[in-house]
């Protein structure tokens, strides 16, 4: 559950998707369930070419894009173990890699990793599994709606981190929600599932900001213009998107923050709680232990104890008694016990 | 509560407030209340054009300033959405986003988010919300007080901002208010609602933070003289604004350690009462558990015990309780319990 | 008492001191009860002129320096305002203005600001009240002690600032008796009171160090030679006096780090006091209850009961009694609890 | 066990290993179990030369490995005593030193130091003990399998330092595993064994940080371009190597943060149990001291006690006990104590 | 004890001892029991001179010293108060301050304030005290051991510095016995004695981390190759001295760790036992309440208890607490709490 290493291998039965995608601002052309070579002949010279790969585990059709593009060695290890995110210029391409957060129910989040490489006239998207959280965005494409058309590959790359980063978002409203939740009841019923749930989202919040800090890096470097592969015009997109990256690491450390609140309000109402019980232990001791005293002294079976003769002993005892427990009732209010 | 994502979209009935002031050395004029084409016909080249607008919702309005002024769309999407503070430059103009604090009562701090346009005649400002800080300042535009007729659209930004940030101290103050109002009560009466006053201080104060820190990194780019649009004789100015925020943020911090302090005394209060809980009821415990024993051995039955027929038994016992009580006492102020 | 906001406008009662002091290496002057007008009549080209003002609550003098020196508004604003130290250079002067520990009792440091106007033949000091540290140095450099006379302002500002860092020193050492002598009573004798001194100290460390931090990056700046009024064959001195301020820093977080441990410590003699106090509960408790227990046994009214017949019944008791108080006296020696 | 400082002298008893290694893209040859002047013999020029020295107590193999390859003094202190990973230019040849990770079993690692020296055409590695991690790695150099007999000696160092690393992947992993262990047990079975295991995993990660900070130091050189031993076409390689150290670095910092989580639960379910204790204690207590008193009362000896000659007394006292449980149990449900 | 403020004036009977060493390849000459002025006419030019003063309360000597190297008043102050470890470059010489540590027994560290001024052909060293690490190595020059008589006076300074960093090592394995020491001790015997200890030790590490941390800086810049005064081919040494201060520092902050993990399980120890004494308690009570209650029943003088004229009421009693003692054992094996 904690491991951070390389994911476990992708079982064979996940099916693998190919498809090309090649467009100008007047051409779109969507090509799917082709073998690989044949796919790679629809590549178009002069238009943007949108290689994505769903699933890694068959190596023919790595092994042929790797030489089709000439994709160096590392590229390709980098694509299939388990990366921090960075991004890396190559003599022809550019290559990013990030995580995509997947199939988020109310519980778990899943990390999938996503690799781009940009080059002049092309795209390669390396997911590890099928579905992903482009579909509206291919047919956006296809209808030409937005600028995407009349733009190059390197806008279509900002174009897809800034759907990926989009869904950030949504992982952080959810946080939001889940917090507030915790929030009220770790005042009114600081239960171990209330710490339970606090530790779990702390984990959630260290594992996200592991995904993210590298990511900022990554995107400053190309907000910074060190690539040509982005060009300079496209460079404010890319630098929006950096933006929200800080922004939502920002809130992650807020969120850290208000963790660590959480955990000291529990843990407060934890000892708030030992403090009630320890409390009622000891008024009741504190009241009932000199009656039983009391009741014990004139149990005794001394041959001479005056007071057993007298004609209202028994009720006198009774008076003392009452005596005692409003003494002891004034003692815990002057204590502000109750 | 604890929302960090985009404020929800605001209701229709907010009534949209759109504005229009020019002004030179010699001249002011004020136009509000009117469509957003006729207002435009008003700027006038070579004075100070600052439009208003308070309310976001109009799509139209948004729409007309963004073509009047050729606006970049993704300014716009800044304009609209929950932004950190920042600063960025475009061809025409110079973009700053910010928080302002608004309509502050003695729990709550509403956050509101102000951008600023500043080009070379004119600054727009886009607020959420009617109503702003600067009421008293658009008479003294209007009056001529100050140097603000003298100057251009970049010294009326500073001016605007300095307002802002003015407005931060008084929140500040409040802070200090309170901090000194929990830290008289948490010594002497340590209670749950004071510990949650602590946790909701201390979230306001990661939230203040959070809008001041990329402030501070904002303001330090314009006085760095990285922009043009910020004359060089101004930036003495928004250097005079960049202080103050780095005060303010000194002073959060500052308040942040005074309240982990603050929490730490809690912490030792409740510890404290706790020990004396436990006291009182060893104290109790340790007093009459030796007393319920003595007079518990003689009430016993056995036919043969010799002290019951002692003449003075019965009295001989209260002898040794009171013995016994006198050692416990002696022994209990040798452990310094009270 | 916590609050960092402004101080307070100082009352009326307050005297106002206004005094200038001019020497070169032949001559010296000083001219004080003189209304301002005629006091700036006898400032001296060529010569030192040294003008101090104490208390700044008199509108008039402020302005007729402002105007005599052609002093920036927003400078007035800084020296009249609480300022986090800090150095500004402008086009006829350098401006420069820290915190002053002053009259120091065991209990409280109050913080003065004073601020710095270095001009090339002048240097105005304004202080916020009467009274100060630099009594001894007027009458130096009246008997022309030292090197001041044969130096210009900026050295005169230097040493002014030496001074000032020089008692900053008092007050830490100061705050190392109080630490000693905390660290005594700490490990003996953990009161509350103890631990509100802990936190005391703590406060005042956060103090100290947020006035002391920005003063080490405005004398930085000096040392790094950023500003012509100080003449390079002096920015040693002001090295010096910046290498004590960082010494002094270490030491403030070196105290820190100290109080933090005190904390600890006081927090485990809290703990190690609660497991005695139910040490002494549980020993009781354990010898006791059993014993009343027996006790309790042999006073049951039961019409067959044979112990009660038997001739050493009574005694036997005892003997039972005495075997389980000496099993509980040696498990709890194995256990180590006495 | 704690000891950082030097480890101990190796005994004599080790044995030590010289070998070289001579291959070029036709030819390889491997020479051991020979003196170190014959070995040397074999040196050829214009071949990568590979010379490894397993055990370091040798001082005759070292001094004629230290005036063959003309090695500074310094540079032999640091390969003989313990050194935090580094790696330094002199003028023939590169200096690298780091930490390699060694026959781990499920308890303990043990900390290698391994130092490279680089020369033009020739790799020296001094292991402080017997056995590597390279024999699987030598084979494939035998049989020409990947790039390495196509490369130069640089291209060798970055081999055995991706092996090094590789391995610390391993560890990572074994990390992992024992972390999800902990977490099983933690929550259910909080003893002061799963404490010290806690303890133990931290102490760890203290250590792994300390030999892996530096190291990413060294390499980030070394990917600079900083050191010309080093050919250009070689430090994508490094810098590979580089990307994994940051990302095992990442991930002990992860480690680290959620060890501190484990802590946290520990310290809670202990709490949670303490909770549990006390309120057994005092719902005991809060039972049956009432009731012993009500039986203590009709215990007691006096003449004239009207209850005890009713008919139904006794019964009607179980009955008031029983009313009395019933209430008991009535305000620790509406406690919520179970 | 916690006085970080400097050390007190030193004693006059402190004996003030004065030598000067002359040496080049050739020639070796040592002077001490010498009047300062005497003293001074051996020095020699184009030999390297190495001044060493122990003990610096002799004014006249410090004067001397000063006119003759015509060192500044500053660099005097510098070498007589405390200072943190700092290099300085003056016109004619090199300053350098540092921390030696001395005499260490079991407990206390002594620190000792050293200053260097490196000049062309002379070195001055002046110590606190008498006494220092050098004796060894001033037999080595005289016998002509190492390389110290082929080089000049930066080498002599560096060979000095490296003595004592050296000795630095010798601190930080005491360190880490007195840590392996507690941490045995901790797991077992967790007594307020253990606790001292650790918080005596993280005192320790505060106060040679602020001896170290200072001394980094200093010779990074010398490491830089900031300062003329040393050559180029000697540099190397001092990265050598400086690789071995980052070293301790590693190993202090390392230790800091260890340091809190120690007090952590020392808290826990703490916890384990109070858990444990609650145990005690509360099985006692939970034990003997219930019995203690039926045996008060039959304690009760009613005139109708059909119990009490059973035949074998007595045994049947003895019975039940039998059956409430079981169940009771019972409970707490399931209660996993013996």
């Amino acid at each position: 559950m904690t491991s951070i290493a390389p994911s476990p291998p992708i079982g064979k039965s996940n099916p693998i998707i190919l498809e090309l995608i090649t467009y100008t601002r007047e051409h779109f052309e969507k090509h799917d369930n082709l073998a690989v070579d044949d796919l790679l002949l629809h590549r178009k010279a002069n238009q943007v070419n949108w290689v994505n790969l769903d699933g890694l585990e068959n190596q023919d059709i790595i092994e042929k894009l790797q030489s089709h593009f000439s994709l160096h060695p590392l590229l390709i290890d980098d694509v299939l173990s388990d990366q921090r995110p960075k991004v890396e210029e190559f003599d022809d391409y550019l290559f990013l890699t990030l995580k995509m957060l997947h199939r988020l129910d109310s519980k778990t989040i899943e990390y999938e990793q996503i690799s781009f490489v940009l080059g002049k006239d092309f795209l390669i998207t390396f997911q590890e599994k099928e579905g992903d959280l482009f579909d509206g965005f291919r047919e956006r494409i296809r209808l030409d709606q937005g600028r995407v058309r009349k733009k190059k590959a390197d806008y279509l790359m900002y174009r897809l981190i800034d759907i990926i980063v989009e869904n950030y978002y949504n992982v952080l409203d959810k946080i939001g929600e889940i917090m507030d939740d915790i929030e009220e009841t770790v005042y009114e019923n600081p239960s171990n599932k209330t710490f339970n749930r606090i530790q779990a989202l702390k984990k959630e919040l260290i594992f996200l900001r592991k995904a993210l800090f590298p990511l900022r890096d990554a995107l400053g470097k190309i907000v910074k213009g060190e690539f040509e592969f982005v060009h300079d015009e496209n460079i404010r997109f890319y630098s929006d998107v950096y933006d929200h990256v800080i922004h939502i690491i920002d809130s992650l450390d807020t969120y850290k923050d208000l963790t660590s609140g959480l955990l000291d309000i529990h843990i407060n109402a934890m000892n708030t709680r030992m403090n009630e019980v320890m409390k009622v232990l000891t008024v009741i001791s504190t009241i009932f232990m000199p009656l039983t005293f009391i009741v014990g002294v004139y149990g005794m079976n001394f041959e001479y104890m005056p007071e057993l003769h007298w004609r209202y002993g028994y009720f006198e005892v009774w008076g003392i008694m009452g005596v005692v427990v409003i003494g002891m009732l004034i003692f815990f209010r002057y204590k502000k016990w109750f």
